[in-house]
């Protein structure tokens, strides 16, 4: 089947991937599932894995082919596997978990023991058919187009994990920011609205992005290019914020917590990319905390799907078809990708 | 009266504080407490604030007597004060909080919005008396001597709100880590062995801290000066502690989180001087988080009293006249002074 | 001043409360508020006040004006209250509570052990002025007309610290049952659709009931005098409810947990009147939870005050006169009062 | 090989099982695990199984082998178990769930939505051998007994998981309750002890019990048959307990929430037989909950196994011959065991 990996890490965008003809997988064990890729998203983390960013962290066996976010139709199971069948149109949580160490017990699946990620350790789904397992498949409502869920895969879980942290902080009239509304963050104030009554303002450098904010559901907008951050903050706020979500992660907006957030409040770290570098006393004198975001439980993203079927959140996505997929990256690169672009295998 | 006063920031500790005669305090509001002061602790913030390192945090009226860490007699009452009389030995809260605006209301009354913190914006303890208010002081058990217990107003409080957050996140066989074994440190140390069945390792430079931390129950020490604090920690906890109280606060140890910590822990960051400096990515990858710890709340004094009273924790002070207050700064600027340094006012 | 009092327990519900000429009152300590009462919800506890029922649980010095849904203006303060003035319009949190004991400072301040419950305890709203304190008094935002919004000081805050129990237990897809749409139910229903992304079903065995709670936010209802409400539940929860809130408290509907709630569930006991009778076993065998619901604190009624700002919550009451008082008493006893009614004394 | 088997409810304790001889179970799904039972501790449970107690709630096909607190050796496994192999010396978890539905994924393993029990709707472990599967089983610690340990596997782990929610809710210098220290009670009050510093007050009939909890860490005891028990705890805890573990769950006992426990505590039904019936209005005067408990996590009887590594939890029971067990059982229901009864499969 036809694949498009990396081969080496490199700052080259637009011939990042190669096409490469490789061997469908099998199932070898009995809770494996192969997948027919009918979408697959493309993620900055695409980007960061390219660039050699994620070398350092986890073990990356090169040439690999890349692709986190996919939905399509189960075309082998092993045979342990009871909850799908052949035919069956899923979404796959990127990681695929054993069910058996401590943290899949606790219901902490992102922290698995002895998990394979699919497109970041093992290969993923910018190819024909993928390998993955039971523990990282759901079954999608009838009528769901899996090309257009795929992202939610990664980018929608990882924005609803962040969501759902914020909505068992807050109350009823709290402020909550969000701050970059791209692939991630517009689905993660669409899911702050859904699941609190805040108000929300969003964060961006981008016209089109603030517009789109206000169009799923944001109070307030503030264009960092033209205003005073921490003064449209505060206007807004009337002394701060209950929760921040960070989905850009850059130098500039790591540095918002201790000027945009009352007492007690939160900045979730989604996005990277950048340095946090402050002063360990700005923690202390207004007691907040920087949390990292590291996707989201596979349960997350049966909620996510809950709230898709509510209609609750809409994903905002362009189709690419595989010859695409330099084109991609380096678009994403250039900062020329609304929303989310998904790949569509042959 | 006598008062021990801040005339201009300086970085000279052994003539930091003059020895002023100021008029003694009265109560000017319905709920005024004044409380003869018998012990005040000195803290390590006694020495920031002196360096002018809280300038630009609150307001700081100078000439102001510092002294945060008080207990002592009451001596007078606003007339709608009802849970303290002339004549009660009493533990003062540090801060003095208003009771009707919504973190009071919601128990944070750290975030209190109309607060007076004797010491730190208003005249402290290192005087014969101090004015606070009702919300402040809580009555002493018979037989406990405010001047052993003077440290816990601060210092003893504010590792007790670590340890709590601490405890409310582990489960039995956990790992915890305890980084800075001093004023602080061995309060939560002992505050950690008391609320929790966890393994607690203790990591401290100095040898008494690394055998008092052993003393307090500390499973383990780790000594920085002469072990590779990574491996040690790896070895001792295989894969991580699930939590990390760092009651140093410099930029070396603020920077442990991603090295020591398992997947989903996190960094309470008490001691401060340092800055944290970390790629945002460090947190994303085991979503990690660094934690700030503002002091403590009243009813967690409360708390940390019923511990004292059941002989969980028990506090290493020594202390000096009120003469000897400038030295104290001086020998804990240089790492002299073991436990706590209780100022006995005249 | 008029006031409508109760002199002693009855069940003649049309001639309850005798019309009672009384000294208005007056502050006597720096924290009083003195409100003219612009509107007083009648509340079902009233009528349960009237026959004796709180009688065992609480210490009722009769002659005694009842009314504990107020809002009005404040006419009076001690000379210790800050927060409002003569002129502001306010909603009184039923409890006048201390500040100062160990439950108002964890923020549990109905659990107040020195507090005051005008129209539970001492003179309530059903006349001119009422006593209370400003822990208890919450401004209006400009343009809110205190006769409108007056039940929410109980029956709204009541309905919604239910509601945000289940807001913090349940996560999208769940569902939940909502049993009783009535003075309470139909505004713990709308907090519900704010605060959630659940699956709402209202049980209600009247007609206009089911309609209005699908009006405000309801996927589904159930009627039990046509339907078997174990079958319907079932049906439309595929294996039980998540969360139930019980605003009956009938002998029927505490019944339901063990076979409405899937496991893990809890049944909030918000009504009162029947008796809860069940098998030890039956909590065990799915892990269900009776948990009772007394009012709400402060902060939650400022909470519920945003969700009125924000659209999100509207009250349907009934305006009635003085004078039609005890009118009001037997129409509530018969069943016959939509929403809420509120009293308007002179 | 040998099992012991009900074949028909009944209440004559002294005869309920036979001795049958049976096959030997063999691994027929990927995930089973066979082990040789060394120790299956004698539950009250089993005497409700005997006597049909579960027969409404589970599906029972009888004959039956009951014992579902075994501990013992691996004998055989399917060909996807990864984390035991033959010999290894585990504690098997009552329940072999499926990992795969959404209770298993949210660590909420007892409500497995596909999971059998052996002992309770399979074949159990007073028996040679026993199936469970991977997910059950725990391995030991060299030097572990696992004839010692095996009650912990039911009797420990639900004792366990009550005093887990106890200490997630309470804070030092609370009051806790613990009624009923027998088999399950005594493992609970250390599990207390080791895990908050609060103030245990145990409430038995028996004189030996009450030493037992002294023993164990009890602060206090109270004996029902002389002492007036709501007199007796409020006099201990001046103004009644945060929390009440009820391990007897009698008529009586269940009765105790609104007479012992102060606002907002929580009566932790882990006993059962007799029924709770109580006026609503009880759970709201005070804003007291019932919760049930069923059983534990898998996690949780790992956390319990890390007391027992530290020696904070130790378990009393007595060894009895296989063909001792109906006598077990007798003897139980008369109320004749102390601690618990572990029977020794040939």
């Amino acid at each position: 089947m036809e694949a498009a990996r990396l081969h080496a890490y490199t700052h080259e965008m637009d011939e990042a991937l190669s096409f490469d003809t490789v061997d469908a997988p099998q199932p070898t064990h009995p809770t494996h599932v192969v997948v027919r890729v009918a979408g697959a998203g493309w993620c900055q983390t695409d980007n960061h894995i390219i660039e050699g960013m994620w070398d350092p962290y986890v073990d990356q066996p090169l040439p690999m082919t890349l692709g986190h976010e996919n939905a399509g139709e189960v075309v082998a199971t092993g045979e342990a596997v009871t909850t799908v069948t052949e035919g069956d149109q899923v979404i796959c949580h990127p990681q695929a978990t054993c069910g058996v160490c401590r943290p899949c017990r606790q219901g902490e699946d992102m922290y698995c023991e002895a998990s394979f990620f699919p497109g970041l350790d093992t290969d993923g789904g910018f190819a024909e058919q993928l390998l993955t397992n039971e523990r990282a498949v759901i079954p999608l409502p009838d009528g769901v187009d899996p090309v257009d869920i795929a992202p939610h895969a990664d980018a929608g879980i990882t924005a609803y994990h962040a969501a759902k942290k914020v909505a068992r902080a807050v109350d009823p009239g709290d402020h909550v920011l969000v701050v970059g509304v791209g692939g991630l963050g517009h689905i993660g104030l669409q899911a702050l609205a859904a699941m609190t009554a805040t108000h929300i303002t969003a964060i961006d450098v981008k016209a089109e992005a603030r517009a789109l904010a206000r169009e799923l559901g944001a109070d307030a907008t503030v264009d960092p290019t033209s205003e005073d951050v921490v003064a449209a903050v505060d206007a807004i706020t009337d002394g701060g914020a209950a929760q921040l979500v960070d989905f850009v992660g850059s130098d500039v907006t790591t540095g918002y917590a201790s000027d945009l957030l009352r007492a007690g409040g939160d900045h979730h770290v989604v996005g990277y990319g950048g340095h946090i570098h402050v002063p360990a006393q700005d923690l202390i004198s207004n007691e907040v905390a920087y949390r990292g975001t590291l996707v989201g439980r596979y349960t997350e993203l049966q909620e996510l799907m809950a709230l898709v079927a509510m209609d609750a959140v809409t994903l905002r996505s362009e189709r690419f078809g595989f010859d695409a997929i330099n084109e991609v990256a380096a678009r994403l690169e250039a900062g020329k990708i609304e929303g989310r672009a998904v790949i569509t295998p042959p």
